[in-house]
């Protein structure tokens, strides 16, 4: 955001960076693209959201919710408003999986993660991660954007060996879809088409567009 | 390799896997995807290879140059034909910028590297990387593969103060074309299609798949 200041001159707004999200793979893009930022995870209840919807509104809607959430609570804090701490800008992201209509959430078990791979292997599918940025706005209300961005990933086929040994590696925990691609997983990918760190978690030349969108580049 | 051993049973052949070159993120990828291996960088003279040469062909010249070059030194030296020892597959590499036809190699200097990413802001261009495997054949002679694997990359616009500020992090020198998409330039990358590795240096996948019409997979 660009103000006069009392000499006419152009300001710069300071902004304070906040990762809604204790993901590690999250953090280190930010770290890695060079932006400074804190952490608060998001207490954002995700069983709120219908998981009915389409991808790209499903992990909008969840980005926005975690964002606002922390936004809200740092905006009750003592301090948070008296005009000497740069502004706070909450980012917030959700990733899914999504074959073939179907959304792929973190496997529950071994077993669930070999059906995903089993499913995912030789065929394509779709990464979306949806992104919000929650600040205060010019007139002081919450000021909430998002959006969300989808990358094609294509799978070599992989034989029931393959797959299996690939688990033994214990990578498919935590991650939609059962893999890692800036893991061992890399082996298996053909290509992409979109953003590759949108497939690690967050689409951060996407995040940097909004950024200079909002005034807000370089942090 | 596979072949029947005296008791008709098939056998797989182990191979010591041996990458020439000495770039620290080849072999940061092998690593990331299970690979073991071993490095003898090539002293392979470049200037060998035409510079007229289409990009697939000049970088599957070079990366033969380099397996073929390691792999007769590695033939040369005592034991290695002893039948005791892993048979060597010799892996060579390298990586090309092509932008509207023209070949980007590593910039001279910072203004060279501005210049670069000057022509490259804002507009896609192509990465190649040509690898070369190098192994003893079933006739006892030396058996070299290649391939050639094309990323296509889009940049966002950037404006020169994004492109100084970017240069003053330093990780231009050393990079074809001028810039890392595994550092702080993925704040600028919009988009690939094609293997994210094979940008960095290597493409992985391609690789696996080679060894396995090998049968030297898994290693």
């Amino acid at each position: 955001m660009q103000k006069k200041n009392v000499r006419g001159m152009e300001e710069i707004v300071k902004y304070q960076l906040v990762l809604a999200s204790a993901s590690p793979r999250r953090r280190e893009i930010l770290s890695q693209a060079g932006l400074e930022y804190i952490v608060r995870p998001s207490d954002f209840d995700e069983r709120s959201i219908g998981a009915g919807a389409a991808p790209e509104e499903y992990v909008r809607a969840l980005s926005r919710g975690k964002a606002a959430e922390v936004y809200r609570k740092m905006a009750g804090e003592p301090g948070a408003s008296d005009g000497s701490a740069p502004s706070v800008l909450v980012l917030g992201a959700d990733t899914v999986v999504a074959h073939r209509g179907r959304l792929l959430n973190k496997p529950r078990d071994r077993a669930d993660a070999a059906e995903m791979l089993g499913r995912l292997q030789g065929d394509s599918h779709e990464v979306y991660t949806g992104v919000a940025l929650c600040r205060r706005g010019e007139d002081g209300r919450e000021e909430l954007r998002s959006l969300a961005v989808k990358t094609e990933v294509y799978f070599y086929p992989m034989t029931r060996e393959e797959i299996e040994r690939y688990l033994d590696c214990g990578e498919y925990a935590d991650k939609a879809g059962a893999y890692a691609i800036q893991g061992r997983f890399a082996a298996y990918i053909r290509e992409i088409r979109g953003d590759y760190y949108n497939v690690v978690g967050l689409p951060i030349s996407a995040v940097v567009q909004e950024l200079k969108a909002l005034g807000a580049w370089p942090l």
